[in-house]
């Protein structure tokens, strides 16, 4: 009988983390506070209250390194948690790379994605908070389909605004959020002010996040049974995500291996964080020398080509303002198929630790992210969310320059999706319907020309 | 902190079964064997050879009691197995039944059901025998997906004939086996002489099972380095498939807990047999005393109200005679969205062992069927396929009966896909637009009248 390699390392319900990693404990430097948008002052606590209960606005401004799970929350968790850890020996084969590839499976969850690392708890706080509605946008869906489900579990009202072009493109999408009983409503809408102006001035608008943001915050701001839930960003929605880095440390030591080379895709950054900011704490405090690497689109590539700098989180100017690397909130990205990856800016937190030399950044354009993808499909059998693409090629990229130098090297990405909702870009790329974004400068030039000077 | 309950029972990856159980080592008596169409004569394993390596032939054939795994194909397994067995809690609170509700959840294998614990090995025994190219028919597409995977991995050519209805409304199902390297065609096609002489008499031809079941026959009998799989029906694919059952009676251990009753959704008879052939052989043995229940469509409810007798695999009468609970194979089913449930008959084996009182059958109508599946993707997280849905409709009347009773009750189901490609049913569902078809008495009477009498 053949002697069986392992292929999937994975821990009991009893290993779900304890606690979430904050990784603003072990910082060398301190962030830089987000400013309100109006004085420009350093914004408070009751600043965010009328969107947000208090005890993730705690969590949004803390300095503890950890922050106890609770138990309710570990309970949803082990619905799909501990995602499994892979090592991915097709692939290594398929690539003859003497490169060792892990990666961490988010697509395991209900939702499909890592999202629901951070839905869970928000809707969890929420609910404890006596909140009866939470709302939300949703661009390419995987957000608003695990806050949907995130408040079917603990009975409460969601509605998500999606930006209409995915509204109408994407009806499957919608389909999931529905089943899961959420209210969907096409971005723009003329449920809210922001809805019916934009409406009257562009009855055809196809909408954008920027747009879906505005709408989902007036709504929570005008009602007091109803908060708000972002799914990106913000520092506790990468607090939540940490629990993929926790297992993935625990995973790895199991699998006896210790990775030279971390990637994950990175749009807003939660994805990114979740994998890497448990790494980062471990390589500041000396116990690992991991290269840590955001993969990000080259159609909008914020980390590398990005500004760091204060900028609003919104098209429409309503958010506070934060300290990011940003290619200016007026910036429109181009049409690629990772929805995830189009956002003007990256989270405070991910671009603070870019800027103090932590993380590196790369950018990979669309045409190769889907060509690994399939690879990656027909080695594996999993077809991978077009986010996650950009983690595999990155992944690959590290494979092969392994087999170059013909040395190992060990690689952990983050599997952040699957792709079963994402099937039309598939058939697109096969059909080579799709296409290369040249590196858009010149708008990203004037949307940072138009920057605010604020400090 | 809140002490967490139990909901995952999970298997290392080395506890993967050692062997399949072949559960006609077992029974009290042996099953009528398979008639030759042309001389009505037991067929023979030669007259198998055209279409099938020897290896499977054997299996289809073997009274042997275990058959041993091979190490390449567990190699394989070990990418989603041991699967998941949930204990399905929010669901008891949602029902807020004394019943226990367990299920085995076969979704989160690559291809998103139960089809790849076969697909794998019928890919490998037919790499081993030098078949260049794997030939099949796919309906639903869950079947179709998963060979595609199979023989992605084991880098063998795939041809999937695909009902034309089903190529043109699930594009993204399409996409998925292209996605794996599959050829797809619809049928019927111009590239057969069935396919052409359909095309011939109905240039507008929806297209059936039956006939893409022809066309892919007829090219893998016409090339020596082709040969056909089938994904359900036939002895050795039940076999296959009870690597579930053999993992469940393990983690029903691990949960300490004893099943009361055992149902799956039963169509063409290999998911509801891969659950629960492990546990007739038990209950046989007198180790355990599970009732075993098939869940059927009553719109096409071969089990409940078919004839147990010698019938036709497919409407155009090219396979052999089998003896088995059949509506007879002109009977065409209505268009309900469990199209892997679509059948007229049953696998030879499942019949037998419903023909010996071993099991029983029970039919549920599509209406209840959907709204036994939101209220499970509501509590669970879980979108299931819409034949799933059917295994859970009969779960929760058990709950329910459970509360009714005042009594315990552990029941086992087996979640035989998630729904992530057959979205467009529950927006129909959601919408209104689907309906309960009566029992067809007539047609049904009608196709079982015209059967052919051979014994």
């Amino acid at each position: 009988m053949l002697r069986m390699e392992t292929i999937q390392y994975n821990l009991p319900q009893n290993r779900i983390p304890l606690a979430w990693y904050n990784i603003v404990a072990d910082l060398p430097k301190p962030m830089a506070p987000p400013l309100h948008p109006g004085t420009l002052k350093p914004l408070g606590p009751d600043d965010l209250a009328p969107l947000f209960p208090m005890s993730l606005i705690m969590q949004e401004v803390s300095t503890e390194r950890e922050i106890e799970i609770p138990g309710e929350v570990r309970q949803v968790y082990a619905q799909w948690r501990p995602s499994p850890l892979f090592r991915a020996r097709r692939l290594e084969q398929a690539l003859d790379t003497p490169a060792h590839i892990y990666y961490k499976n988010e697509g395991v969850s209900p939702a499909g994605s890592h999202k629901p690392n951070t839905a869970v708890p928000q809707a969890f706080y929420n609910k404890q908070a006596g909140t009866k509605r939470l709302s939300t946008e949703t661009g390419a869906g995987q957000w608003g389909s695990a806050l949907a489900m995130a408040c079917a579990f603990f009975g409460m009202e969601c509605k998500v605004y999606m930006v209409r072009v995915s509204y109408d493109q994407k009806p499957y999408r919608r389909a999931l959020m529905e089943v899961f009983g959420a209210s969907v409503t096409a971005s723009p809408s003329s449920e809210t002010q922001t809805g019916r102006a934009i409406l009257a001035a562009h009855p055809d608008s196809n909408g954008s996040l920027g747009i879906a943001i505005s709408e989902a915050v007036e709504i929570a701001a005008s009602d007091p049974h109803t908060k708000y839930a972002l799914g990106s960003v913000l520092n506790h929605v990468m607090l939540h995500q940490t629990v993929i880095g926790l297992e993935a440390i625990e995973q790895m030591a199991l699998a006896g291996d210790e990775p030279d080379v971390i990637l994950a895709c990175a749009g807003g950054g939660s994805n990114f964080a979740g994998l890497t900011m448990p790494y980062v704490g471990r390589n500041l405090k000396g116990q690992s020398h991991a290269r840590i690497v955001a993969v990000e689109p080259a159609a909008c590539p914020s980390l590398t080509k990005g500004q760091f700098t204060y900028d609003f989180g919104d098209t429409g100017h309503l958010t506070p303002l934060v300290k990011m690397h940003t290619l200016g909130s007026t910036f429109m990205p181009p049409g690629i198929h990772a929805g995830g990856l189009r956002y003007h800016g990256m989270a405070p937190l991910v671009s603070h630790v870019k800027d103090l030399g932590l993380i590196e950044a790369t950018a990979v354009h669309q045409l190769d992210a889907f060509a690994a993808g399939i690879q990656f499909a027909r080695a594996e059998g999993i077809v991978p969310a077009p986010e996650s693409n950009h983690a595999i090629a990155g992944a690959i990229y590290e494979a092969l320059e392994a087999k170059r130098e013909g040395k190992p090297r060990t690689i952990l990405f983050n599997l952040s999706g699957h792709g079963n909702f994402d099937m039309q870009s598939y058939i697109d790329f096969q059909a080579g319907k799709l296409q290369n974004y040249e590196y858009p400068a010149e708008e990203i030039a004037m949307a940072l020309a138009g920057l605010p000077t604020v400090l």
